[in-house]
């Protein structure tokens, strides 16, 4: 079993799913030639199993490209399986048409991914699970929520009294799970708006947060505006303190900057993507290595 | 029939392959999300047979990924059958494993475009036509030549003793092609070494370019080394002046300085990809029509 550590891995990834699996990291060369176009080659023959590590951001399309290149050397060199795991999946937003002449572009990505020979696929905290029924292998969605569960205990002091909570009704499941490692209970915000004033606020549906500290979880981070509106609400219903939890942390622009102006004290994100300073990074690689066992 | 301008069409591309074909022109609606993401989207409901214009280069990932999201979209919207229309196609210089452990590149791109599902392909002057044969439906190179040859013989003045030279047998047939369309000669030019003091030269195989005014004529100009050094050897023989000639002007870096400095005094390149000001561009739309027409 070898594993290839893709461009796009994100940093100790790769090197943890093959420790775990006992396997032989590999890194290809990697360069970019000067027309733009990308490079990659894998260091001599392999067989076997090949599972190529590559995460999908940023520069979603070089890493999808990468990735495609990858899968093609990795035969090339005489692999007889090739796995990817993407532990952040790009284009997966775009799961349906939203509107007439969209594409479904995650349809398209996971098509391509499936053409260029991959004949699995793992990834972690996907948008919608059942957007990988496009991908024409077995795909399987791994959840980082364990992981960002036993690192947020970590931040909880003896006795204290912690919900975990969804900003939406979306993220209920994750908060769920994420509550039950953590014993404790769970809810998500629910959108008010005031009969008279049309001001709206958001609640947890039934839970009360008075004097609680409370853990924000949720699948993505991109430009923190639910996160840190999710905050402001939890604290000003009388939340003791908040932490955030996410797998994927994008922090777009001034994400951080909005998020700890909410008054979020401390943020946790899976290493599915770069992890900026300031942000407490949780390793996801266990995620991804209980689902390739699924696999192998 | 519809035409459908993507995001990498160069200027007039699309709309001159629609004119030709009495076919109405659509432009999707385009840009990037904040992470980085590409979005497209077509204008409304399609039907029958969709022509997807859509070169790749600059950008060659993210020109890319939006031809995979475009042929998506198409089906999406009711089109019946999606061809490619690639004026410049990516990686199309990675056609074999050069060395172990590298990925035939440009094999995983046409196979993920066909497997975002579409049934033909045209692109101009390809690296190796041979590489066709990765695509899992009809393939087509069509060659700008003509339109190169046509748009040179405005530059030659009434009487002018011209020939064509390919600066390596690589390009021998393209220089074959033009030099019949201007009723002229033609040749490659051929390494030399000194035997005693071992400079390196490049001459013409056969043809005295004494006098003559040369047309150089390749497939691409990347960084302009190739077509600079030819030229200057030309001139160095006797060429009264030089004139060059490409499909796929890229002109990477101070390629055109360098063109210039070498005593290159016109330069045509096809409109695959954007001309940069000082080269005259040659609209290659007739070459690829002429080509949709075998598959429409």
């Amino acid at each position: 079993l070898i594993v290839v550590e893709g461009p796009g891995a994100p940093e100790g990834f790769a090197e943890g799913v093959a420790r775990r699996l006992g396997a032989d990291l590999v890194k290809p060369v990697y360069k970019i030639f000067p027309d733009g176009e990308s490079y990659v080659r894998l260091p001599g023959r392999l067989e076997g199993t090949v599972v190529v590590v590559q995460s999908m951001y940023p520069q979603q399309d070089k890493r999808l490209v990468e990735a495609l290149l990858l899968a093609e050397a990795s035969y090339g060199a005489g692999a007889s399986r090739v796995i990817l795991v993407a532990p952040y999946m790009a284009y997966a937003r775009q799961d349906k048409r939203f509107l007439e002449g969209e594409p479904i572009s995650i349809k398209a990505v996971l098509k391509a991914l499936g053409a260029a020979g991959y004949d699995a696929l793992v990834t972690i905290d996907i948008h919608k699970p059942e957007s990988l029924a496009y991908f024409p292998g077995r795909a399987l969605d791994a959840t980082a929520v364990p992981q960002l569960a036993e690192a947020v205990r970590g931040s909880i002091g003896e006795g204290e009294d912690i919900v975990v909570i969804a900003p939406d009704r979306g993220a209920v499941r994750r908060a769920e799970r994420m509550a039950s490692i953590l014993r404790a209970q769970h809810d998500y915000l629910e959108k008010h708006r005031d009969r008279y004033t049309g001001e709206v606020t958001y609640r947890p549906k039934s839970i009360d947060v008075q004097g609680k500290t409370v853990v924000i979880v949720d699948d993505m981070v991109s430009t923190g505006g639910t996160m840190a509106r999710a905050a402001s609400m939890l604290l000003s219903l009388g939340a003791r303190r908040v932490i955030a939890a996410c797998t994927h942390g994008l922090f777009l622009g001034d994400a951080l900057e909005k998020l700890r102006k909410a008054g979020i004290e401390e943020i946790y994100s899976a290493n599915t993507v770069p992890v900026p300073e300031g942000v407490k990074p949780v390793d996801a690689s266990p995620a991804a290595v209980e689902a390739l066992r699924e696999l192998l």
